[in-house]
């Protein structure tokens, strides 16, 4: 039900203008109907999030007719209306708001070339299945695609929630933020209230992993005390004004032993190659090939074992991603993470993370500070 | 990623047991494999909540084989083992989860009746609708039945998040929160900081509703200012050790006009004879319906347009719920909220909520504060 950060509603032409771009995609990708419900394709293209609750919403858009929401009668008062972009279609209890779907998806066409947004719970397409016996599904990419390119509005506000977890990483380096003898989770309460304090309307992650944790890429922190003489990683993030914020930053709590010195040397020269390598029109896998090489080259090979990143924008994970397999050509306007990461089972693990926007003049950084291995005492 | 308000997780043996009773379920109902994503159905069952990611965590159960957790390779760590329960099947970011959970599914047995956690994300089943071409899906209702009888120790975890929010109401209606001039957002705030402050881990949701707002059920509190002469709806509710508490209080700043006292004590009547109806053995709809039949009988009926009530325990809304079609008798152990409601759109609404929980010697309310519509003056 949170929809806390969410992006000042645009003026209807918005929405307008970007209904009128999925329509085309879809005309052009052979979809007769788009069904959207949870995430956050339906915002984008009519500025209303869909509450994550058993009482179904869902918006149809037939290729040639008018967008439904077909939404609970007790929520249809949430709607701010968008004339021209979609009509409410309110239902009541005892209805049922699947075989409502399936009427308006088959009353303006075939209907067999159905596609659904990703994260629309799988228990409204179990009971669609029987209802379009015809149907062939598909993942929504005709507005996920729309949604991984960012117009100057979301790069600013990108920017801007970039530059306020960057405010919070140079606390952490310039050792304003307490760490020996307090927990993790501590450390971790203490980051998302910063998050908050630099402008952010929602936190959604507070990653902090100290020594041996942060092998774990996605550590839960814990109530491990931090101690001297190990190296504590923080990856961490919100939204604001709709646009989500991550990055990544290690410190060492003393001077860096050096084995971990030289591993962070390899990391640091490999998150910046990967960095500059994201001009437009380089492959997707080519971002994470640049990064992986020099990794590998230095023997860490099998200790970086995810992706190079993950696009960004309204959710902290989208489109387009930053892996092996993935040909993409990156265009001006492309949002993604640079992070590539070394982890020691056992040991100590270290990640190095910031947003990239692709531009005609190469990659623009929303992260800039200090990429070192900071070492501190506090 | 949120995973603070779980419950401290069991022994073992507790989850061998709850694995054991799905899969006699699955014998019952001819289920060949159940699948298990996001939702509480997984933790219910293993101990560990699935990260609402794009990499893929599905609990891969087939009916006479080993159950498999397949999980992103580097949330491995996240995992604590139960020995018996499940094994870890790790993937690589250069594999696909979903073709190994149709191998899994297939390399078991039969995989025609499939079986899916609500949750999951729909791109997921679109992705292996092609791999398992024979299968029919239904809902996981094997796991979620399970989930709706709740024993000792979940009653008792109900009952002490049921305690906290009527704390919080009693301070509301003792006058503690200012309300007047305050916005029903800042209210919201306070709510919440009120649920965390009397031992829940999260906050699901603080509906704060005023005058004329109160007539959308599920208003998002907004900037209006809350001012003298009108009706506050207050519905709120969190997590605590992993069960949700939700209650639904009105007060009325300053002394109600004859329609709106006239109006709550047909509410008050109706929520009452729904809550004592809710014996062992009475169907879910018939509660539905002393509520509707009493609040009909006044006039009112057009005005409450929702159900009764929803089941609740791990999740805020779950089976059974308490809704006209719901011939599902009530069993000792099910929990669940009778909130009947009147909303006159663009004049005031009103809500009593409590939770209550079925046993052989009647209902037995989790919610006993004040079920008067209180006049203050703050």
């Amino acid at each position: 039900m949170n929809t806390a950060g969410a992006p000042e509603p645009h003026p209807t032409a918005v929405y307008a203008e970007r209904m009128e771009r999925a329509r085309q995609q879809m005309e052009a990708e052979g979809i007769d109907v788009l069904l959207l419900s949870l995430g956050l394709d339906l915002p984008y293209i009519t500025g209303y999030h869909a509450m994550p609750l058993e009482r179904l919403t869902m918006l149809v858009v037939p290729r040639d007719g008018e967008a439904r929401l077909v939404i609970p009668r007790m929520e249809a008062a949430r709607v701010v209306p968008q004339p021209g972009v979609f009509q409410v279609h309110p239902w009541g209890e005892m209805e049922n708001p699947v075989e409502i779907v399936a009427g308006l998806a088959k009353a303006a066409g075939p209907a067999e070339a159905v596609a659904m947004g990703d994260q629309t719970w799988a228990r409204f397409l179990i009971e669609l299945l029987p209802l379009l016996p015809n149907a062939r599904y598909s993942r929504a990419d005709v507005v996920t695609s729309m949604r991984m390119t960012k117009d100057a509005a979301e790069i600013a506000a990108l920017r801007a929630a970039g530059a306020a977890v960057d405010r919070i990483a140079a606390q952490l380096q310039a050792g304003e933020i307490p760490l020996i003898g307090r927990t993790e989770a501590a450390v971790s309460a203490d980051l998302s209230e910063r998050i908050i304090a630099e402008g952010h309307q929602v936190v959604n992650f507070a990653i902090v992993a100290a020594g041996p944790n942060a092998a774990s890429p996605h550590h839960s922190a814990s109530e491990r005390v931090i101690g001297r003489d190990e190296i504590l990683l923080c990856d961490f993030g919100g939204t604001m004004n709709g646009y989500c914020s991550d990055i990544t930053r290690c410190v060492y709590l003393g001077t860096p032993p050096a084995e971990i010195a030289e591993a962070y040397a390899v990391l640091h020269e490999a998150q910046h190659a990967a960095a500059i390598a994201g001009t437009v029109g380089t492959p997707c896998e080519e971002v994470d090939r640049t990064a992986r090489r020099i990794i590998t080259a230095a023997g860490y090979g099998d200790y970086f074992f995810h992706r190079t990143g993950h696009g960004i924008g309204l959710e902290g994970h989208e489109d387009p991603y930053i892996v092996e397999g993935n040909s993409l050509p990156l265009a001006a306007g492309h949002a993604y993470s640079v992070e590539p990461g070394i982890y020691m089972e056992g040991k100590w693990g270290m990640r190095l993370e910031d947003i990239l926007v692709a531009t005609a003049d190469g990659p623009l950084p929303m992260n800039v500070v200090n990429h070192d291995l900071v070492s501190i005492d506090v």
